[in-house]
This record gives C-alpha cells, structure tokens and sequence, in this order.
C-alpha cells in the first residue's frame, strides 16, 4: 500500500487523479496540494465527486508533506522545477504530469519554453515514461516524465513505423485535434461555449511545445525524414485524435505493416488496433489508445484516438506508478479481469 | 453469485447494462439476446467496450436459456410481454425497463400505449422499482417494472413534496429535457446531428407516455392538484433535466422543505440534495440524482439532474438487482467505500 | 437615411448591430463606441465580419459625438445611466439594450440591479419596445426600453392569454433556456466549452432580474395569478426556448385560444404560430418569434422559441427603430418581399 | 431577369439554393423538383423558411418543365446523368452540385463512383467550376460541374503553391474535417446526434471519391510530387476545416509565398487570406474561404475553413450562375457593398 501525494490537485487532470487514486487497490490514502484552493474540500472544486471519492480538505502547497511514497505533479510548466528536485534528493519517486522534465536537452527546453531550467542534471536521470511502449525504462528510476497528450497519442501511433521502416519514410505530417480540456481551466474568451460551439481552429502553428518532444522521441529510432505537427481545437471537451499522413519511398505491405504494429504492442494491454479508424467516443473516459492503420500504394495513414485527460494525461500517470512500484500495469484503471475499478 | 440473462442487448440501456453486469462483483455470468443482432460479438456492436468486458457472442432470444437467475429486459414496449408471463411463471426474477408493466391499470395502459395487455394480473402483481424511495417493496416480489427515466427524475423531485406537504400544493409544472439517447438507437432524421446541433424543442405534448406514470405515483400519496408534464430535446446525447415549479396555497419555510427531503432520502446513497441547481454533468456516467430546492414566497422550484441511461434505466436495475437479491444498494454502482467498481 | 451611433459595440449584441445597420438600406452611415477595444477595427474583434461590413476604426466612448440621429446602446446595466439622460435632452432617439430603462419603478429597479437610478424620470418617459405587441407605442418617444431577451420569448407567449383570458388562469409557470451568449463575452469558468459541453442547469433560480419586467408587463392586463419563471443554460451558443406551463380553473376550448393568438399578431410579421412546437433552428440567425399552443382539459403548455441576439437584443432593437423613425417595420430584418437583406 | 430550376430540392444544399435564389435581385422566378418530397411546400420541407421566401409547391421531377433558363442540379450522383445531357442539348445552362461531371476522364469516374457514365462526352465539354479561381473558363459554357465541398477547400488552399512553387513540393498531405451535414439527410445511425456528440473520425480513409477530384485539378498545374488525404467527421453539423502539411524540398521565404497567394486571389471576393489560421465559425454561413499560410523551415502549413453548404456547394453553385450569366460575382451572396443580400 502506497501513500500519494498530488501537487496541484484543481485542475481538470488533478481531478483525474483523485478519481483513479480514490478506487486504486492499493492507495491507502492519497493528498491533494494546491495554492489558491487550498483550504477547500475536493468536493467544492468537483460537485460531481461527492460520495464518489473519500473527500478530504486540499492542503497548502506550502506545507508540502514528505510523508508519501509517491508525488504526482500536475503543475503548469515551470512550477515542477520548484518542487522535483527537493522530492527526489529525499528519496521520493515523482511522476510528473507538466512539460517540465519531458525534454532530455536543457537548451532546447529553454527555447521552447522561454525559461531557464534550473536542474538539468535531472532531464538525464528521468524516464520519458510512454508506458505503453516495451522499451521504457522503470528499474533504477526515480522521476517519470509523464508524456505530452498529443505526443502520447503521436508516438503511440509512429513508434512502430519508425522502429520498423524508418529507412522507407519520405515524410511524416500529424494533425491532431483536442478537446478543449487540453487548454486548461482557466477562462479564456476563445474557449467559451459561445465562442467554440460548433467551431474549430488550428493553433500554434509550427511552435507547438509538443513538437520538439515528439522529434526527440522518433530521433531516437533513428528517423530524420521530413516531419510536421500541426494541432487544432475541436468543439468538444474531451478527446485527441490524431491522423499521421505518411509519405513512403516505396510501396509497402499493408499486413507487413499490421503485423509489425501488432507484435509491437503485443504486451500493451491498453493499445487497441483497429480494422476501421477508431471513434474518439470508444476512448472517452478510458486509458486506451485506439489505432488504425491504411496502406495505399505509397501512402500510409495511421489515426489515433485517446482521452486527453486519461492516457494523455492522469490515466498513463497511473500505469506509470503502477510499472514504477511493481504493481499490476493495468490496476485501477478498468480493464478485463481488473475488477477493481471497471469503467462504465 | 448469480446468472444473468440480457434481453435485448443491442440498445443504448442494453450497453449499460452489460457494462455493469460486466463489473459486477456478484455477477458471475451474463448473457446477451437479441434479434438482429444475434450471432455478433458485443464489440461488434459496441467497440469500445473491446477490452473492458468478457467478450462474448450474442444469442438469438428465440434460444432463451432458462439457465439464468435473473432477466432484464430491454426491450420496446409491447415485446417484453411476449417475455416476462413465462419466465415469472417458471420462477424467474425479472427486472423490466420497459414500459408494459410500470402503469398499475391495463385500462390505462391499452389507453396510452395502443397495444391490449396481454398479462394484466402482473400489473398487480409487481413492484414499481423506484429504487431510491425508501417505500419501495422488494420481499415476495419476482417482477420489478423499472421506472422510466423522466418518471425517475420527477418522482425523486417530488415525492418528497407530496408527501409532507400535499394540502397545500396549487399546481405542480414539470418541464424535462432529455438527452437524445433516450429517443433509442433506430435512426431517425430529426436525432441526426445535423438537426439537433444547437436545437432544442418540445415533443409529444401532453400526450407522454411518462405522464400517467408519474401521476399514477403520486396519486398513491393522495396527491390531486393541477399537474402537467412536458418534455424536451436537450442538443447533447445523454441526461435528464428536471424542473418542477410549484405553486403554494400558502408560504412555506424553506428550510423545513430541505429537512423533509433530507430525511426523506436519509437512507439514499444515491439521492444528493444540493444547495444550487445541480448540473447535468455532474451526474453523467454515474447512478446519482442531484436535486435541489429553493422556496420564495408561495413559489417551490425542484431542480434534478440524472444520466437517462443509469440512473434513468440500467443503473437503477442493477440497484434494483441488488435490493431484491439482497445485495448491498450500491455494488457496482461505483460509490464511496464501494473500491469495486468505481466511477472514473 | 440615417445616421447611427452604437455605444458598446464590442460583444455579441453590438455585433449584431453592426450587422444589421452595415445591411439597414436606410442607414447611411454608423459608428462604434467602446471603452476598451476603442482604436481597433471593427473586424479586428469580429474577423468573420472581414469583407461583410464597411470597416472602420472604434471610438472611444469619452468621444462620443452628438452628430446620430440614433443611439443604440448595449452596455451593461448601470452604465446606459451615464449616458441616456444626456442624449435624451439633446433630442436624440435611444434605444437601449440593456436593464436601466425597462422597468417603470425605481423602487423595483433599485431593488433587483442593486444600484441607484439616476434618472427616474425617464421611465416613466420610456416606451417598453415589444416590437411585436400591437399596443406599444412609438409616437412622441424618445426612449426605447429594449426588452431583454427571455422577457421578449416570454411575454410574446403570454400577453394573448392574459389579454384574453385572464380570469381563467390558475398558475403559470416559465421555464426557460438559454444558449451561453446570453450570458455575455466575459470569461468564467462555468461558461467554458470544457464545462459546458453536454452540460444543463437552472441559474439564479427565484432570482433572475428578467422576472419584475415580465410581471411588469403581465399585470398591465390586469393579471395577477401565480406565477413563477425558471431560467436555465443550454448546451449550446445561441437562443432561447422558453415554456410556459398554464394551468386553467376551467377548461377551454384550443381552437378558440389559437384564434385570439392569431388575432392578437395578425399585423405581425416576426410571430409565426405553429401547429407543432417551434424548434431553437427555426428561428437561430433570424428575428423570428415561434409560438406553439396545445391546451388540454384544463392545462395549457405554450413553447416558444427566439434567437436571443437577433428578437431577443439587436433585431427587434432594428425593429424599435424602423417603428420609431417610420420605416418599414421589418427593414432590414430579412423577411419575405423585402430583398434588401434577406437571411440565408 | 433569369428563371430558375432547382432539380433535387430536399436536401441540405437544395435548401440553401431555395434561399438564395430567393434573395437573388435577379431571380424574378424559381421551382423546386424533387421525387418524393413532390407536392409538399418548401415550408413543409424546412419551417425555418416560413415567412422568408416565397413559398410554393415542390414539382415532381417527372414534370420538369424546360421553362427555366438555368438548372441547378442537387441530386445523389448517378442521377444527374438522367437529366443534364437532355438539358443541355435543349440549349439550357446547367450546374450540377454533384460528382457527375467533375472529373474529366470517363474511366476515372466508373472507377471512383462505381457506374457507368452514359454522357462521356460532357466530360470534356463543361467547365470545373471552381469559382474563385481566376482561370475558370466561362465563356461559351453550358455545364458548369460545381465542386465538391472538400476539394474547394483543398484546392483553393493548394492551387496557388502548386502554381507557383510546384519544383519545390516534396508531399502534400490534407487532412480535413468536415460536419454531419456534407453526409446528407437520410438517417444513418453514425450520423445521429447519439453517436457525434463529441466524437470524431476519420473515414473513406484512401478511397474518397474527393481524392482523384483534387489530384485532377493539381495536376493541371504540372504537379506530380506525392499526395495524400484524409478526410474526417466533427462533432458539428456544418463547416470545414482542411489543414494541407507541405513538405518543402529547399527553404522558402514566407513572405514570397504569403505575396503569391495575395496576387492570385487578388480579384476573388471570397478568398479571405488571414495572419492568423481561420477558425471555422469565422465563414459559417458564408461564401468565403479563409486561408491562412504558415512557413518554417521546409515545413509549410495551410488551413482553410469554408461553409460546405454555402461555399462548398450552393454558394459557391450561386456564384457560377452569376459567372455563367455575366451577373456581378457575388450578386445575392452577401459581402460589402452589396446591399441586396447582406449577411447577418
């Protein structure tokens, strides 16, 4: 039984946590850390939660307790700086949710971000932890880099091309649409109702934070072809689904292709492949990542679909401690045979 | 540990239902029957429950099996009493969410649905599962009709009332919105998306089938003052928005009310009173109504919200399962201190 | 022609405005007054209005110039005071869009906006502009109290009845919902696509300062039954469907209350009566009023439906004026015969 | 004066025809034909139009009458085949809003659409309508083949790059989204308002009948480089959004670029070029597309948003017959200076 401590518990995937921790088998009991709400039941933020969860009183960041095991952060970036390093030098595993730990190189995160990182010796000693992809590394690690919504959906999708066939690639180009949710909650004009009903934009053209991380990722199979990202808001609260348009240099087999995406994920009980493109309703509330795949002469679409807030966000953070300390990967977050937290 | 028979699996409430029995702690079997839909996977029909339930073939209900202990049936009206005579006959535990055995009168049910009744002796002889009014029988009784899921939400706003302060009622008003789910899944031009994007509107008023099953209930508590009900479509998929306006005889104390409804549902895990009008997405996904009362002068205004397909149809036939097999209320309804099928 | 001025044209009434004047065949000339967003181009703030309207700087409201012949102003409550009483002694036409002027007492005033009236006089020197009510009057005034929006769905439901058969009603009951720009441009968190997605809720339930003006206006014919109003949010951006639930002493006969509708808007061109309940699309983008009536025994439901920034703020704002200057009452406003501005 | 014949009235983009032949200063007639909706009013069809447009009866297609000057034809495609080439040699102009006549090669059509052409010859002897596009030919032209929705968008996005940097393209991948109504208005179960609520998805993937349409027209401009696209659902019922990712073999200069698109759409009123990426309900409603070019390195990203009923199908329709007959180009759709169908 662990004891968990989340930093930043307000928003919309700190509630994502409270609900998983709240129905884990083996959270005994669980904190939520946070600066303006502090002082506040958890069911003042969340109506919805009451007798769902066993409500407690948000506590101060300030009077941060070191008494947990384990820290989720899911802090707006810049704000993690404050907090890992002191929680890993005392020996605590961190998983954090925000940017601040996902890229390995201190310059290109002070480019992109636009602030100076201030423990860099820690974006070597972490894991990028993509939890469905075998190869990630859980022994030995202290800190987890949760991955981005859109990168999670992205490379979930392209990881098997690029271990694969990468020397085939002419061009790879993403556009992903995301619920609003992945905005955040803080009120802004152009994500109001009467503003997004029935609307969509693309945003952040060609400087999206995601991008770099998802080139990081794919570089370390070693591909270097052509690469976009473009992202968009969808008018709707939850959901990313991304479509990779992939430009090959010669034709390929479609089955080859399938099949190597199958056994690549042969042990991922929460990537589910498709025969058709996935609906982003099939995902919504859940931990998977559907994926499908088309092979037309020299072209290859690959469509993801995952819930933002659950495997682009909280939902993969709970796989992560589960691969951290040992425990079943899937525990908590309903799956077959998982009687323990069955969504429905 | 029971069996479970499913029929008419095939449907929106049908889907709930497999998912809850799915999760279930005490269900140690289900099966799904239906029409055209026999011989298919769940997951065909459903594809994002691939992963999260036993996967099984769907059987033909003309190869009914007697092996289960208890039914569902989640039919159109007029089919489950093609049903329901045999297995009650045979000994079987039948919970309907249909609507051939909630009015207590065949006169009036032939009135209002069109159709003769075929077993009226069992109008008489079943329980009104109303499944959070503490009155509701559950000893001796092998046939629960399951509330509708207006009836639902406007009975758990106004038993209460009616109850303690019926002399002094003048005229009670419903107006309900409902999500389109609860218009069923056969394809029709004015559910489509293209015409209920943004839409709203009035249907079937004053002639609902809802209506004599709401007053029926009402009357019970020698309730007789003016009373209409008139329903809506909401532009989104799912949920019911109740709103009861109640004109007085005479002022009333605000406070007394609350306390009225808060003993009334003292007993309710699923019953939340809230101080502000809930919000219908506080109550999606979930086997709760929220409900909220506010006085002024001679005018009582009852708010509820609930998710039409549990609360409204298969969460409480499970709940209503669970009390009439003695089963504690809430398992697998997902609630506080019940860690086996919690909400996320 | 006409010379326009329009004070507070940021949001999404005085967008609307600067549609309908930008297409209005006699005005020949408008301009935009604002605070905040004065020194930016009208498209800068409304982009989609980028080619469709003759573009031009906003000005300052500190500047505002005393050359129009009409002033429109949508402010927000409390701040038309600063401006009416001035325009009004220069001899200028007014209509306002906001509270200040549409109620006939400062007491009640006072009481429900919670602020002081400043110029008491005029509302007594004020027509209260119900566009499609035969009563109002235009001649000798000055001063137009636009009514708010879900007081013009409900009064254009109501005043036949009151008109016509007051003695015989009971109770009413209004329950009424909006789409989120009711609700204005500033951001809040509950008005977020991220909260509002698939969401509904009643808001200042027994409280809604839309209730004194339509009780204002109801008792003018002499009605004094129950009566209780009921506002809520729609899942979506625009419109307003409101319901009024009648219940009658006696009953009454549905073709004869259909014919005094039909007679008391038999010279309106904005009320369509329908056989069946309006639908929100019906009317969305239009100044159109729909109205449905059913009665049964003695129980009468009226649904009504209006765009809430075109009949509910700036059409039938058009609409005052074209009544006011002489112009042809639906100038402008896009119905069948006048060309100039026909909606698609 | 021109007399108009609207074959194919029912649908979505019939109605859009009815309302703007119905404000068109130079429509002085207009008849709808349809095959079941024959004998119904328009307003039977869409009660929205009451009051808007000069109502009448559907015909029956079998009575149409060769009174008219221009056809507009919206029908399924296959069934324009029964009805052009007759029109067309009885000296009528026509335009198809279908796929009948868009593509150019006979065995391309049978390949894509699945039937026989039975009038080849048109093929070659009508003109691809893509009316914002300077080099359309009208002149002596009889057929207009009116574009389909996402190949306007695609093609407007894509056609200047093409011309003049098309050495430079390494692959172009489109990935667009569309709303419910580009699918039509016979029910379908994935199409309902159940379903859509906050989904998305790809379909069609690598086989929409759009895909040989826009290779048609781009390789007119001599391009060969590879190509793919994708086409997706939103969870809305109108609009789309098309985002083009450009691999670049060699750096180009944004400005270079964004001044190429200025000067070939420098005498199109409909083509909005924007700083910024267009948001959908920016051109709801409207004929415009909204262009945005962004340029980074070798990547170039274009987005464009259009109505698919208006611009991608019946304004766009409008705008040829306008082309066709020598009428100012935007005569009856609504932009500055054309006060006779002023948008709002």
């Amino acid at each position: 039984m662990v004891s968990v401590g989340i930093i930043g518990g307000s928003g919309y995937t700190g509630k994502k946590l409270v609900q998983f921790c709240s129905a884990h088998s083996f959270v005994n009991e669980f904190k939520i850390y946070a600066h303006k709400s502090a002082g506040q039941f958890i069911t003042d933020l969340f109506p919805d939660l009451n007798g769902q969860i066993i409500n407690s009183k948000i506590e101060s960041i300030d009077d941060l307790s070191s008494e947990h095991d384990i820290y989720f952060i899911a802090l707006p970036h810049g704000e993690a700086l404050k907090y890992v390093p002191r929680l890993i030098s005392s020996g605590k595993k961190v998983i954090d949710l925000g940017g601040d730990y996902r890229l390995n190189s201190q310059i290109e995160y002070e480019k992109w971000y636009g602030i100076n990182h201030t423990s860099p010796s820690l974006l070597k000693n972490k894991t990028y932890g993509l939890a469905d992809y075998y190869g990630t590394e859980y022994s030995n690690i202290n800190l987890v880099a949760n991955p981005g919504c859109y990168p999670t959906a992205t490379l979930l999708s392209l990881l098997p091309l690029v271990s694969g066939f990468k020397e085939n690639i002419l061009s790879i180009s993403v556009s992903a649409y995301s619920g609003t949710s992945g905005a955040g909650k803080t009120p802004k004009l152009e994500l109001m109702m009467s503003e997004m009903d029935g609307d969509a934009s693309a945003y952040n053209v060609n400087k999206h934070r995601h991008q770099p991380e998802i080139i990081q990722n794919l570089k370390q199979f070693g591909f270097d072809s052509a690469f976009s990202f473009t992202t968009h808001l969808l008018p709707t609260a939850v959901g990313i689904y991304a479509t990779s348009s992939v430009h090959l240099k010669e034709k390929i087999n479609e089955e080859e292709v399938k099949n190597y995406y199958k056994n690549f994920y042969i042990e991922s009980p929460f990537v589910r492949l498709r025969e058709t493109p996935p609906h982003l309703n099939w995902v919504i509330n859940s931990n998977f990542c559907d994926i499908s795949v088309s092979v037309k002469d020299k072209v290859m679409i690959v469509t993801a679909a995952i819930d933002n807030l659950v495997k682009g966000a909280s939902g993969q953070a709970i796989q992560n401690m589960n691969k951290l300390l040992g425990f079943e990967e899937s525990l908590g977050l309903g799956i077959k045979g998982v009687k323990d937290a069955s969504i429905y």
